[in-house]
């Protein structure tokens, strides 16, 4: 059994990340960690009434270490940087939900999050959790960046098309769509209900903190500078994104060339499927999958990436980062 | 033209008003009073670009007075009770949205509302501004306390039966959805759309501040004490509230005799239609419709009437009274 | 491993039905019958990309009856019943989703169906498909008859209250809410996305097939003639039922007493949760759980239960009762 | 007083258009036609109960005609231009809801609708029906064609740019978003509520009908071919659409010039709102407002537009064009 301890355990990817775990075979959950709330974790999330009821405790990073041998930090962003560094020297493993070790380098954490990284020497080493890409440098890591719901969409579709070089790597259009959960546990004005529901909007426009680390991976794909035009969306519903990416095939290209495409890349992947039809954010809702298509149309091609925002873009990534990084099989507690 | 003025103006059910008043021809809104923002009212509430523009103020309610011959007074209890009589000494008239003056003894609003009532001299001489019931008070009145929400789908079905003496009033249950809309703008944990979307739940069972309401114009239709038991549930949804009654009937009746009974209650009545078939909120959203139907299943009468929360159920009863009280036909604006 | 077939297998409760047994390490499924589709089962439901795509077939009943050791029927009630009797003449065992064995007289099942039922004189000797009331029968059956999704909300919260002599018999009132997935796959206009979004309605009111069915196991839970009142709500959300029971005590009790006869009585029931705050259909989605409160509110007893209609509700009783009959772990594929 | 009749009085556009007619003071129905049905019509739409109970007629179109001094068109493509010739003969004046006069070519239309125009010798000499660009050719016209839901999100906020040769006409890609009344009223499995609803997907890739209608006006606006890729998706929402245009500027614009084109274009007309923010589709429910941004991003050029499809994209611009047409006021009934 691995002990593992989550440290911000009151928002929604926690949440998530504790259903995923107790179904998980070889894990026990010794430590949830909350700054604000002392209650029983089943008080805070009534979902978990019968199923756990560890208190919520503000007890120390040191401790924390202590009681597990891997750290969930679920905490904000630079929050999250101040408190790693201690895990990893007691020993203890981490997987980040934060953006703190997602980026390479401090300048550009200091650019799109406009605050000094408190542990900057440690960007650029620390693998990006997404394991279709990285499973290599994953298993060996102590930390991991797990990594943004959006790029997941971005990165898992596109990355395969520019390194065949068949599209342009400076002329990508990324519109995406996400339900409300991704906006966090903290009530705001935009995320109340008769505000959001039965509506649509954009927010964010060309300065949402996902495009750097989309821009990042993309550019590693393409081994040339890409700096992607990306629109999210408010939808509403609780969960799911969708993202349809526009670029410029670099020669002509078929519908079917490009699913062909896909589908050897992703081959061997339990969670990535390549479907002929247009896919649905419910297909994979609850689900640590992302269903893939591609479309030409016009002077265009076009792929179309659905997730759970919750699972493939957190917690389910967590937990298959966990499996690769602890030598459990990395489907477990996700099937 | 009549100049009205508004008393918290960033609301729902002040937005709502506006919307009516901007299609009232003999109306001119004249002050916006916000005690926390001064934007162009279009900037809180962007569906107003295009049609208003005023500035939200932070104006005494002397000031209130001198410009406006009809205040809307959509503040919290007792803030309300607080400046009303200022503004009636000024000789404008008041619709009040707050429960301030809907309970008519001073010990039971301080019972459910917590506190001494600032104006308890007026209580029960406040016209209910219900029109169905009460045209005639209103009419004349400088002051009406408009309904609350809930109180509008159980005192329109109830009051024809217990005024004919075919329920017992000592038996009533009131089981009662409501729309998210009805828990206002402010954004709280169980408005928060991945909380209460894709659920329902109820809250506030046997406590819920209509509930005196109820019981007190039930009372009066009853000629006897009556206190219902009332349940309300929050429904993924914007607006409406359907609200279904389960009395006992003091003798065999049918549905037809029931149907009839309230026809003939409210044959002239522009804004309750006694429908055949199982009303479903929808039908009335956006508009100042109530509808209602009746059933006999076993040993029960039942009702079920269904409103839009934020027109019927708040503003367009406001427009409705105000119509009454200044002279112009019930329904301009309303249709 | 054992072997599982399920006939009429595009519906919802097939598709939730297949997720569970996907996840169930004992189960292989070997056929999936449909009169309709012969596609592979994840052409119908895309969701099953990459998990399943096994062929929907139109075989007989009799080569169904060979291919597997249980077979789930999700048939319409009456198809269900044809089937059955040579299924369970080959040997094979069965979980019936339809209503076809769960009242015990072919009368009542002809005035509540208005068919005469086909394999009437098994009537009265299936068990009911409720483990925490039924589990022992189960154990042993060949043919295990699956609740309804409404009566698992009534029958659980009311059965102790009437075996403990704590509530009348003979007025009890239920308003029960359901999310539209409960309606079937099937399009029609009253579940049209623009007709039930944004709304709430009643309907069936005095008329529901579950009526009788709660009816009977109330009855034989008090020893004597039950007949509710039950009334039905369409709500606009995907699933999830929340059922209130108004009843009276037959002598003064507290919430307190009330939530102990419960807790008692459902103390080892691994599904069963009673708790104190009143719970929201949300904290059971996606589980196998029955979250149960129960208030008083003047003269009347509350209770107040959610469950997930598809799980709970259906397919995750019907796993659980598969559990039970096969010597499975009775959790297994359900936490 | 202008006696109005509707073809195809049962669907959702002919309902949003009697709301409106309803409101309007010049504007008497005297014939509300379907094909299927013969009900009172608030049988059919429950919604109308009080309001208006005109029987639906299945009526020669010759009696249509008159009874009506201009008859609504909402039916089908090519029935529509079926029905509507004979109308014209009559003397009376149409709007006409589907596709049918949309399109200059019947070449194109065949392509398109894969089918021979019924009246193709008057393709090319109808007025498009959006005033903000038409107004002057519908006034006097006697057969307008309404525009599509989708068009209006393209064309009003891209026609400004194009005119003022700011944008590149052969690269402008549409990224849009629909709630499901755009769908119909007929159920069908893509709109049943438990598939649609918490999803959003996309659909009619490269191949929606609503492309060419666009291509057609935004090339008359650039003197150029232009052929957009427009993706359009369904929202679980009821109403909205929300479309973000991607294009290329000729030049180097800011966000400011780009507001200041849109603004002046747009100076005078009633129902186009050019904000600063972004705006979202809630902000124009149940209104016929059109609301507009732009953007500069990186190397693109955005636009984003808001209206209600069932209003500004359907009905509300009918009842503008009626306003033209018969010399009432723009906005009668409108605002």
């Amino acid at each position: 059994m691995t002990k593992v301890a989550i440290l911000g355990a009151t928002g929604y990817t926690a949440l998530e990340l504790i259903k995923l775990l107790l179904r998980h075979p070889g894990v026990e959950i010794t430590a949830l960690i909350s700054r604000e709330e002392t209650a029983p974790v089943d008080r805070v999330h009534p979902s978990l009434s019968g199923r756990l009821s560890l208190p919520l405790e503000n007890i120390s990073v040191k401790e924390v270490a202590e009681r597990a041998e891997c750290v969930f930090s679920c905490l904000p962003h630079a929050a999250s940087a101040m408190a790693i560094p201690e895990i990893l020297a007691s020993g203890a493993k981490v997987v980040d939900f934060s953006a703190d070790y997602r980026l390479d380098s401090p300048e550009m954490f200091k650019k799109w999050y406009e605050i000094d990284h408190p542990d900057a020497t440690r960007l650029g080493k620390v693998p990006y959790g997404m394991p279709e890409l990285f499973r290599e440098q994953i298993i060996p890591a102590h930390l991991v960046a797990n990594p943004g719901c959006y790029p997941t969409t971005a990165i898992l579709p596109i990355t395969p098309l520019l390194r065949a070089q068949w599209i342009e790597p400076n002329d990508i259009i990324l519109d995406a769509k996400s339900g409300i959960s991704g906006a966090g546990r903290k009530p705001k004005l935009n995320t109340h209900y008769p505000e959001c529901n039965e509506s649509i909007a954009a927010y964010g426009v060309g300065k949402h903190r996902h495009m750097p680390e989309i821009n990042q991976y993309l550019s590693q794909a393409a081994s040339l500078p890409v700096e992607v035009i990306f629109t999210p969306h408010l939808v509403p519903m609780d969960r799911g994104i969708l993202t349809v990416a526009y670029a410029k095939p670099t020669r002509s290209v078929s519908q079917s060339e490009l699913l062909d495409v896909l589908r050897n890349f992703y081959q061997n992947e339990p969670f990535v499927q390549i479907v002929e039809h247009l896919p649905a954010t419910k297909d994979v809702a609850f689900t640590n999958n992302c269903h893939i298509t591609a479309r030409v149309v016009g002077q265009r091609v076009m792929t179309i990436a659905v997730i759970d925002n919750l699972v493939k873009g957190a917690s389910g990534s967590a937990v298959q980062n966990f499996n690769l990084m602890f030598g459990y099989d990395e489907t477990l507690a996700l099937l």
